[in-house]
Parts: C-alpha cells; sequence; structure tokens
C-alpha cells in the first residue's frame, strides 16, 4: 500500500524526470545548433573542420542559450518548492493538475522560444503559468508550515 | 506534536519560499527594465511598438541578469545543501540563525547588485556570508553523515 | 543502525557537499582571473584601482564562465533527480558508483574545460557521461514510481 505521501511522491518524480529530459533536449540542441550555424567560442573547438571561431553566439544558438537560461530561472526553483509542497499532503487530484500543468507550461515555453518563435505573448504566457503555479504552492507552504513555529 | 525535522523543515520552507519569490521580482524586473530601454534581443518582440531590435542586451539590463545568474549560481545549490543539513537535526536556534541570514544576505545582494549599486565591498560581503553559511552546512552535513559509512 | 536510506542519503550528501564546493571554486575563480585581466562590467568596479570597465568579459572570464553555465545546468538537475532516486533504495554498490562516476566527470568537465583547455572530445565525454547517469537514474525513478499510480 503506497503512503499519501509516496503517491504524490511519484508524481513528483515523473515531472522531475520530463523536466530534467527537456532541459538535456535543449542542452543537446544548443549543440546542434551551434554545429550548423559553425561558430564556436573555444579556441580548441575552432580546430575542428569548418568550424569558425568568434566571441559572440551566432543568433539562433543565442535565442536556444535564452531558452535555456529561462528554464534554468524557473525548473530547479519549482523542483524544489513542490517537492516542499507535496509534503503538505494536497489534494490528489490538484496534485496531478499543477504538476502536469507545469510541465506542459515549459515544454510549450521551449517551442514557441527555442524552436517554432511565434510573437508574444505565447511565451509570456507559458512563463506566468509556471510562476504562477509556483507561487501558489510557497503560499500553501507557508500556510501549511506555520503550525510548526 | 511536530517532530524535530518537522520544525526545522518549516523554517526551510518559509526560507525557500522566500528566496524563489526574490528570483521571481528580478526574473520580472528584467523584462521591466527591458521594456523601459526598449532594446530587446528577439526578433519576434522588435514586431512590439517602439522596440529595437539587438544582439547585445542594455547595460541595465545585463546588470539585472548578472544579479540573477548570481542568485542561479548560489540559492539551488544553497536549498539542497541546506535540505541535507537540516535532517542532521542541527540546533533549532542555530538553525533559524543560519536560514534567515543567508536569505537576508541573498536579498541585500540583489538589492546592492541590481537596484541601489553601490561599491564594493558590500555585493562581495554579501555573497561570501552566503557561501560561507553554505561551506559550514556542507562540511557539517560530512561529519554527521560519515558514520554511515 | 543505519536504515538503508540512510546509507544512500549519505552518499548522496557526500556527492552534493562536494559538488556544490566545486561550483564555489569555479564562482572564485571568475573573480579571480577577471582581477588578473583588469577587465569589469559594473561601474562600481571600475573605480577601484587600475580596472579598466567594458560591456564585455574579457576572453579567459567568459571561458570560465562558460564552464560555470555547464555546471548550473547539469548540477542542480543531477541533485534532485540523484535524490528522487536514493528513494527508489538502488543497490549500494550501483548507488557508489553511479554517484561518485557523476561527481567525477564533473570535476574533470571543469578542469578540461576552464582550466587546462583540450581539444574536444574530452569535454563532450565529461557532460555525456553526466548526463547518461542523470536519464538513467530518471528511468529508473519511472520504473520504480510507477507502481504507485
Amino acid at each position: 500500500m503506497a503512503t499519501e505521501l509516496e503517491e504524490r511522491f511519484a508524481i513528483y518524480a515523473f515531472n522531475a524526470g520530463l523536466l530534467v529530459i527537456k532541459l538535456f533536449v535543449v542542452a543537446f540542441s544548443t549543440g546542434v545548433v551551434r554545429g550548423s550555424k559553425k561558430v564556436v567560442l573555444n579556441e580548441e573547438d575552432s580546430k575542428r573542420k569548418g568550424m569558425e571561431m568568434s566571441t559572440e553566439e551566432h543568433p539562433a544558438v543565442a535565442r536556444v542559450k535564452r531558452a535555456h537560461l529561462n528554464d534554468l530561472e524557473n525548473i530547479p526553483a519549482f523542483l524544489i518548492i513542490s517537492l516542499v509542497w507535496i509534503h503538505t499532503i494536497p489534494d490528489i487530484v490538484e496534485c496531478h493538475v499543477l504538476m502536469w500543468l507545469f510541465t506542459t507550461a515549459r515544454f510549450v515555453h521551449t517551442a514557441v522560444y527555442a524552436y517554432y518563435p511565434v510573437p508574444q505573448p505565447a511565451r509570456g504566457i507559458c512563463f506566468i503559468v509556471g510562476v504562477l503555479i509556483t507561487l501558489y504552492m510557497i503560499v500553501r507552504n507557508f500556510i501549511y508550515f506555520a503550525q510548526f513555529f
């Protein structure tokens, strides 16, 4: 029999896994896009055939890197806050909805930022959804853990 | 009755929440400062009225981004190390002091870096305080967990 | 008597501590290299003797920063995934091997990226080893936690 915490930890484990896989996909596409644009930043890399040395990234590479940095600003923060939040034993349906919605928002954010650029507010909405879910969890954590002071 | 771990986990939950809220404030001010300077990096954003396209951030935006990056280098590391540390059941007063001192140092760091730039060593001292607290917790973790080998 | 989880948590505590110490070393070398190159980005820092103000980092500083950023893309993700993974109570030998191998790969990555640049694929191999270990843990987490749905 799974405990209440284990059930929620399982949801956490799946979402954490998918979000980190997404981080890796973006990290690898930096390399792939850089290879296709043939502009590198490290002198030792420029020795490879056809590579040009530069102090500035190609715009297409810089775009993927900005998407990646935005992930780094949001995903680790969410994974720490939501790990605390599942210890408050939230409603199981709410737990599913918020965790999967965050993950979906970040996947769409990456898609419309790094791969199929569309005008705002698509990217902004995805970013805000992620931030609001995290903020909601923080407030729930504050309310729940206040009892221990 | 709260267990000893729950009491410490509650302190952790509050500090983690405040630090992530601070991260979000800095993230939003990047957008606000960028809007006020009217220089954007993404072509799809430049279609908005009065926005100028550039490959380089405006200096004021670059400054907020550096403050943000410094947070990303320090806050997730602290939140992981301190999560391990509370499992060593440190003295409750020590736990309060170190956790709140770290959070205060990071808030002041952001203030003197991103919003009211003052000459060094103000920024450096805040950074060092955060690093020293994290290092102290790492050493305590090493001592405590050595018993399990 | 240590529980099975405590034994694995101890391995986690040691590796997390060493990886964060490494992050700090890289963070400090950014400052040291910047000091030796005498090029700063913040106006308030340029008031110190002999410092030149610039909007772009010196190449040697930019290199250390790229190594640091690569750490930030990989180490927090690993520390969250491996924290979940130890809750699946993996074989203790496997736990030692994978955790220490990841840490070693990241130490070597930093060495060959930031301090003793060598031509690829040295840096790439270290990066891939870290990614593969993290992906393996994610898959193990998926298999283990699927039972709770």
